[in-house]
């Protein structure tokens, strides 16, 4: 028999990868109920993807995703078929594709919702993780503010439902530099990506070199959303920005005070196949964001779409555990439906396997004696 | 952008790997859920190991298991570390490299669950799926006809708390011509595989023919417990049977009439890593197994342990449809408070986003109007 001991430590795992031992464990699965709970309740059917696709087809629906830092995908060739085949970076691709294809004939706009493992190759310089249970929602068919507000809002509200207290949303433009290359500071296109790299790293030597001189104010319109907004509606002379920046507005008036509210027009990490509307989720206690989201549409379908991502294993860390239940020692020869009662109550149970068990050892809390659960002393 | 319909139907998977779409889906997690409670219930606390490993980690473990029909694993090299990741294609193993490594010191016996997705490389015969919804508890440091009993009595309530009917175990002696040869009819090592592999195709001209032709009487000791089992005792002249019928007895006595029993004393399909016991469970409407389980040793650590695997997507096929929730149309300016305390209660709701949209069309079963839920009639 081949002993993984002669070969590497027993208990090392690759670089990203994690157990998640029976506390942490518990308190992701508490957190991702939570969240289900929230998308199921707000009308979003949860839809299960496989882990695997054909790496064509993932990669395609993936457009700008599967360029951006991090997102490049385990591939490998598929005996059966003789293709390759990629292991999911991300399963937001896998809903478009099920909304263009099996589920192409239901009525819009369309609630999906789903939660699975996803890998990538690469870790990000801010999370070492990279495998990263993913939580999110959908609306397929819409990429209106009344779209946009309902994401955003029912991210706030599932964070919450998951226990994370101190909640901030940071709103972003992807499309902005494109709007007012257009209709505002005429930018040729060749010169647009570089305007959007030093805005996104706030340069504004590297801006004004770029020849982004007339969007130096852009760097000052961030913070708190209504200093931020007022910011951006004074560059906005020309009013190239009106409807986008209205639709912030309104996004940010549905929320009212379920959570502190940032702008930040010019973010674009993450935001590369967002539309007009994005936005990054943060909860006290993390430093990293939990969640993101925004407006965008399905590569290959060209429908429109909204919707948002959690990061559940993160956001985890800054859950409540939660309670522990009674745990009740079954000693041998205990009464059977006295214990199916209990578990029935809530309970949790332990039997006795063999002679010389001690339940307070085995982790219980309380003995089946005559029927009821008596506390027992913790081991000395 | 790269357009998937340029390179293969976009709505084309993978052989073997399916979309599950919403009402397939809800089935597949109200039983995983059924399941999870009743394992959490009798003290089996829930750990979430990685998809990936590396691969001399995953193979080792797996030992006998590895070398079985059909589950060989997924394979690609990890630019991080330069060496061969594997995508797992069962989580006992991984659960085993958990209780030897991070959980050595917590007392025994150990009980842990799990449920993930795991996927092989080839489908079997049986069953075209090569991604799997696992689903199981192991009870480490016992492999005792209590702990046998206990896994087996918990993989039927786990299966009744799906809503599965008609449940039957079927056991075998997985050990039973290793047993037999070095105590009661002697057969040379190297001439056993081919005894057990006419015993587990039931070919009795292939049994004489290899030498087994002492081995024969054991075709016949298989069927309905009882009666399998005094043919086995018929055999067993000698006692060197004994302790395992004997346990055999104990279990099925335990499990009363909660589950139909039969014995197989030679099938081995499955069972490769099995020490003394092994079960495949059934139920109604399924014709394969939706269940296995058995004593064993974990590989590398060589601790006994005891545990079962269901294939929750496959029991979901037979598993009732969660029952529908009324689903509250929101129209403009509905009364947010109101549509809050509907959900609080149980209700979904869908919100209007956009002038023309039909609640009926989407799905609603009720509006609400004046604070309160009234139904509407289906769309005509």
């Amino acid at each position: 028999m081949t002993q993984p001991n002669d070969l590497l430590p027993a208990d090392l795992l690759p670089e990203g990868l994690e157990d998640r031992l029976p506390l942490e464990a518990a308190r992701i699965t508490a957190a991702m109920r939570a969240c289900l709970a929230v998308l199921d309740a707000h009308g979003y059917d949860r839809v299960r993807p496989p882990l695997l696709e054909f790496e064509a087809s993932l990669a395609g629906r993936m457009a700008g995703v599967a360029k951006g830092e991090g997102r490049a995908m385990f591939r490998f060739v598929d005996p059966a078929s003789l293709r390759t085949l990629a292991l999911r970076s991300d399963m937001t691709p896998q809903v478009g594709r099920i909304a263009a294809t099996s589920l192409a004939a239901a009525a819009r706009p369309l609630r999906l919702c789903y939660c699975g493992d996803t890998v990538v190759i690469k870790a990000s310089q801010l999370d070492p993780a990279r495998e990263r249970l993913q939580l999110g929602a959908e609306l397929i068919g819409a990429d209106s503010v009344a779209a946009a507000s309902e994401a955003v809002m029912l991210a706030v509200e599932a964070l919450k439902a998951a226990g994370l207290n101190g909640i901030s949303v940071d709103f972003t433009l992807p499309d902005l530099v494109d709007t007012l290359a257009e209709k505002a500071f005429p930018l040729a296109p060749e010169r647009r990506e570089a305007v959007r790299r030093e805005l996104d790293t706030k340069d504004a030597g590297g801006l004004r070199a770029a020849g982004g001189e007339a969007y130096l104010p852009l760097l000052y319109a961030t913070g708190p959303f209504a200093d931020a907004l007022a910011g951006l509606r004074a560059v906005d002379a020309g009013g190239a920005l009106k409807s986008r920046l209205d639709g912030l507005e309104a996004i940010a008036a549905q929320i009212g005070d379920a959570a502190r509210i940032t702008l930040d027009p010019t973010e674009r990490h993450g935001f590369e196949y967002q539309s007009w509307f994005g936005f990054t989720l943060y909860a006290e206690g993390l430093r990293s964001a939990v969640g993101r989201g925004g407006t965008y549409r399905i590569a290959g379908s060209e429908e429109p779409a909204t919707g948002f991502t959690l990061y559940l294993d993160r956001l985890a860390e800054a859950a409540p555990q939660p309670g522990a239940v009674p745990m009740v020692w079954l000693p041998f020869g205990h009464d059977r439906a006295a214990a199916a009662a209990l578990r029935a109550q809530g309970m949790r149970t332990r039997a006795q396997l063999a002679e010389g068990e001690d339940g307070r050892v085995l982790g219980c809390t309380h003995i089946l004696e005559g029927g009821i659960p008596v506390a027992l002393e913790a081991p000395s």
